[in-house]
């Protein structure tokens, strides 16, 4: 059951697509106080209580003990510490504990915070027992009620709409980098790849690619054929995946900026003229994507590389990052100069330091800007939250009209309930850290909970250096994210596969993706055709099993497995909670697998540096594609030659959802294939 | 058995007091290749072999993965991705795993590299097999062959010479923050502990207590009757612990900068003038310890604090830390001015941010000033990670002249091996996040390895805010480490434990640790004066078991205890590894006490927020102090009153150090009490 509450005058979002009539009665499951500047809610947890949701967050799957705020935020340092990430994820749910329900009469329930502007939600920072959320003045509340976890995020999931649905080539492994700078360079990273037989499916074009930072523009000197090279990438079943920024350079001559200008399409200041902030080109205008001429606009300028054979692209910097506006600037490089032949002392030097690190993201640049939402002038700050969300949907609704029939590639970093519908989002600038791959676990279901389903973290870490066994620990848990991308920042240890010397254990994990390429595929498409999660925390599954609600490092990956990655350096195998009996699948590649029946219960297995291990559910099955020694892409994976491996003590089941993967077309339920398989079909 | 190793003109380090005849043979466990700058070493590892050491640094016990270098750096985000932390700790031992040595003939040794400048060690980061060790072309290894981990250990120990002895007040519980700014805030601290029946033994004073931070001064405004206020606090049974930092601040008319001028003490920079630097109060002049009269000057100046009643010193920013040396500043800020009106692309952009951040702690800031090492000049970099030891020898050597008979407690944020001799460490500015409790773990056993044996983190964690359930489940950790100090950095959250809510978690928690006190002193003591690991990873003491060298989570503490701390946020409970079977001591304070022989193997145990559970090794025992309802420091345990804790199926032994605590005369072993209980005398 959902409830609506409106407070004040809220801005639509066009977060929800369902009409849900304002509920009669008062919001009851957390107290409500209406402040002038704001609706503050809050309740009470019980010790056993779990907090499950919030999207792109630091912490742990469980949210409790410490301060989440939507703001979306360009930040490449993801400790703990930080109170923002790039996305702005407002709904959680707060699992009631037996105890804490019989005490009480407190109901689990889930609640959605419709506020494109800042929104915290403190659960249990402050004060251990006391979950807060506060919000703008004006704001929409939907609370959610139902049956489990499962049924409340489904209901909040038909509220929001559905799901984003990528091409099947973008399930492959995909290979980025700030930045390959040459078609050269970039055929260097194909012939990697091939001449290893190492399969991939895209390789992405960081800024670089573009004529000094502007979108929409090729460098000649790099890239000089570009279309002629993006068919010859795709001869080799490669897809190039160009970045798109927020920023639009400033530049005479430069018809993107020219047009922008004339139309009247970028944001203003106060006063009414072009906002000025600058980014990877130095001073830009950013497009008011909030702006439904604006949108359209800009969306339309992607089909400038569509028409040279594009067919993928990720929207980066659009929270918007700012690295500085043109007037702080200024001021602060006046203060600066003031400083000659002082004594700074530690006050006078941190305030120098300071006010240098304050120049990018700083909230009183944010605002200071404006957006025409249709006739409604709306300072940024505001709506700041749905600036990402609408450039994805700019470059989705112009791919409606420019490829109708086709999919397009298309995720973000910034992100906002409801964007789940036009694309996905990969996790933004991580860094080469153990903690961050255990980070990225966590993520993922309650990224899943926001529908936002095609999605991943930079394999081998973003920032800093690599090493080969992080590398392979990553991949072991991104061989089950839909997006499956190798991304590095310039400056660091080269991270592309081959560069490393066990090039056969690297060769073994990415061709166990392409194995598993039907039942990711078909549980990814069963999720969104049914808003399910992908990825769900144990509890979501095993509500009854109180163990359950404290695993923190597994994860159910479509109806039939768990995993449980291995995240720390050196070591040689992992606890792992069974909330049943289980077939326990080792693979050391995708042929050589030993297949053993586990009891539920705790364990200690060993898990060596080559190693996957997969947890089939009883009476579940797992479909693993039979690979060519050769496959190159995901096109080479023949989907017809299935092995199947499951447990069971009568009859197994499972539904394999399938299709083109290329057309819009999507294969209805009642086609969807049914498998059965008694005891004796297993070899287990 | 140690061989020495001598390269070119070493500089003498003081690290090592035993005379060493050089070897006659060859270095034989890694290869030798001497460059013309570079000595490296290097040899393989094999899948199962392990490396512990390197004191303090990032990343797990087993420190294979990754590349560490000694190159004392004031950082206080300490992050998987640094190469350098505060001290320069050389010594490694590479464990040979049975498979290993029978292979190829390897043997497990330690290695010290008595090099004070910049030593790199590659512990399989470039290549995963490869230890890749390169020091300075001038430099003394020693290699150390013997029977165990431990036996290695104790033979390096007896080379670099007996660990500092702290006071036993300073094994009490601790408060400090930057800053406790007047008398009267001090006061207000103290009564938080007293009023809530907190045991509480000392008060530390940050960087505010002085005057415009100059070393040996006092705010006459802030703490007017800083003598009477000292004594007034011993009445509490509080000792006031003040800070003193490296740099001397440049201001005529401070007679400390005065006489340093007028002596030459300073360092000096490439034209022979005093050396200007900047740190908290702005321009500073190094003190040149590593000149003979120059540290027994600076030394001498502790007396003016000892004399006020002071008995306790922390050295701090004596990496030594730079904010800006003058010369760069004046650089930066030109080149800034240059920058006016321009439009800064990303490149100009991030050149820009980088000169402003990288004024601190610049390497060509380090490579610009001189020591005059009694009669050498040496540039600094070469001998850059002696200075924080030899601040710290020049306090010590000063308290042998002004306090001959007595203990002053003295630690040092920077390190090298040998200052150990002097004082202990703290592990500097962590951060408040879950993941630096786990690296306070995984550090401990590293530096005793060292000889830094009275050391311990920031409790709750120095920067970022903290939270009531991290502080609590650090001090269940940090209640073990000799040095219990909880410590914040300015603009955090308050984090005195009685600014919580759950007070009697708290009070019980600290409590524990005094009814600790005994067990805790005692081994702390043998360890120093047997040259042994107070902490220790469990391939320590079960070298067979190859389940112990996998656990990078739990610690051996002393010769009857293993710890297994909770380190991850929300958790009731995690896995812990019991290497032989064990008596579970399960707490809810010191008297609340479930006892429970477990079995060796693997479990998954509960560990609510408010428990501790120590394991007693089998055959061993644990003493308890029994506590008086109102104690309130170290001085207030009665140490006469002690409870046995064990487990044994015939007889269990323990050996009691104990002494007056403050003199230096320490018991002889001949007078060390042991105790011997059977089986029947344990209710376990």
């Amino acid at each position: 059951m959902i409830y609506k509450y409106v407070f004040g005058q809220p801005i639509e979002t066009q977060a929800v697509v369902m009409e849900v009539p304002k509920s009669e009665h008062e919001l009851s499951v957390m107290k409500v106080e209406v402040q002038e500047d704001a609706i503050r809610l809050s309740c009470q947890m019980g010790d056993e209580d779990v907090v499950f949701g919030l999207g792109e967050q630091v912490r742990g799957m469980n949210k409790r003990g410490f301060s989440y705020i939507s703001n979306a935020t360009d930040d490449p340092r993801h400790t703990e510490n930080k109170h923002s990430l790039y996305g702005a994820h407002n709904f959680l749910i707060l699992n009631r504990a037996e105890k804490t329900k019989d005490e009480s009469g407190n109901r689990t329930f889930g609640i959605f915070v419709d506020d494109p502007g800042t929104v915290i939600f403190d659960v249990g920072e402050t004060r251990m027992e006391d979950l807060v959320i506060t919000a703008g003045a004006d704001c929409v509340i939907y609370v959610i009620e139902g049956e489990s976890l499962k049924d409340i995020v489904k209901q909040f999931r038909k509220l929001i709409g559905r799901s984003y649905i990528a091409p099947k080539w973008a399930f492959g492994y995909q290979q980025s980098r700030w930045s390959y700078m040459t078609e050269d360079e970039v055929r260097e990273v194909v012939d990697g790849h091939r001449k290893n037989g190492i399969p991939l499916d895209a390789v992405y074009l960081d800024i670089d690619y573009m004529e000094r930072y502007k979108d929409f523009t090729v460098n000649q000197e790099t890239f000089p054929n570009f279309k002629e090279f993006t068919s010859e990438m795709k001869e080799q079943s490669i897809h190039l995946v160009p970045i798109i920024d927020a920023g639009v350079k400033i530049e005479e001559g430069y018809p993107v900026y020219e047009e922008g200008i004339r139309e009247n399409y970028f944001c203003k200041d106060e006063d009414g003229e072009d906002f000025v902030a600058a980014v990877w080109p130095g001073k830009v205008h950013f497009p008011d994507v909030l702006n439904s001429k604006a949108r359209a606009w800009f969306g339309e300028k992607y089909r400038f590389l569509m028409e040279q054979g594009i067919d993928g692209f990720w929207n980066d910097m659009n929270e918007p990052a700012i690295f500085y506006s043109e007037k702080n600037l200024k001021k602060v490089l006046e203060e600066l100069e003031g400083m000659k032949g002082k004594n700074l002392d530690l006050n006078a030097f941190f305030h120098m330091t300071d006010l240098v690190a304050k120049l990018s993201n700083n909230p009183l640049d944010y605002q200071s800007f404006y957006h025409d939402m249709d006739g409604v002038r709306i300072r940024h700050d505001r709506v700041h939250n749905l600036y990402g969300f609408n450039m994805t949907r700019a470059a989705s609704e112009a791919f409606d009209q420019i490829e109708p029939e086709k999919r397009t590639l298309l995720f973000s970093r910034s992100s906002y309930i409801g964007m789940h519908r036009y694309g996905g989002i990969w996790t933004g600038d991580n860094n080469a850290w153990w903690g961050q791959l255990l980070l990225s676990i966590q993520q993922m279901p309650a990224l899943n909970m926001c529908g936002i389903l095609y999605t991943g973290s930079d394999i081998g870490g973003f920032g800093s250096d690599t090493t080969e066994d992080l590398l392979m620990r990553w991949l072991e848990f991104a061989m089950f994210t839909p997006l499956m991308r190798n991304h590095a920042a310039m400056g660091t240890r080269h991270q592309e596969v081959y560069q490393f010397e066990h090039m056969d254990v690297f060769r073994n994990l990415i061709r166990m993706r392409y194995g598993l390429l039907p039942y990711i595929y078909s549980e990814y498409m069963k999720a969104v055709l049914n808003d399910e999660m992908y990825f769900r925390p144990l509890a979501f599954d095993y509500p009854e099993d109180e163990q359950a609600y404290r695993v923190e490092d597994q994860l159910l990956v479509g109806e039939s497995i768990m995993i449980a990655p291995v995240y720390t350096q050196n070591a040689k195998g992992r606890y792992v909670y069974l909330p049943e009996d289980m077939l326990m699948v080792r693979m050391k590649s995708l042929e050589e697998r030993v297949c053993e029946v586990v009891e539920r219960g705790h364990y200690y297995m060993d898990m060596a540096l080559d190693e996957v291990v997969i947890f089939v559910r009883k009476n579940y099955m797992l479909p693993l594609a039979v690979l060519d020694e050769d496959v190159r892409s995901t096109s080479d994976v023949n989907e017809d030659q299935l092995e199947w491996i499951g447990y069971t003590e009568d009859v197994a089941e499972y539904v394999l959802y399938n299709d083109d993967g290329t057309s819009r077309k999507y294969t209805p339920e009642s086609e969807w294939e049914k498998i059965r398989l008694t005891k004796e079909e297993f070899d287990f």
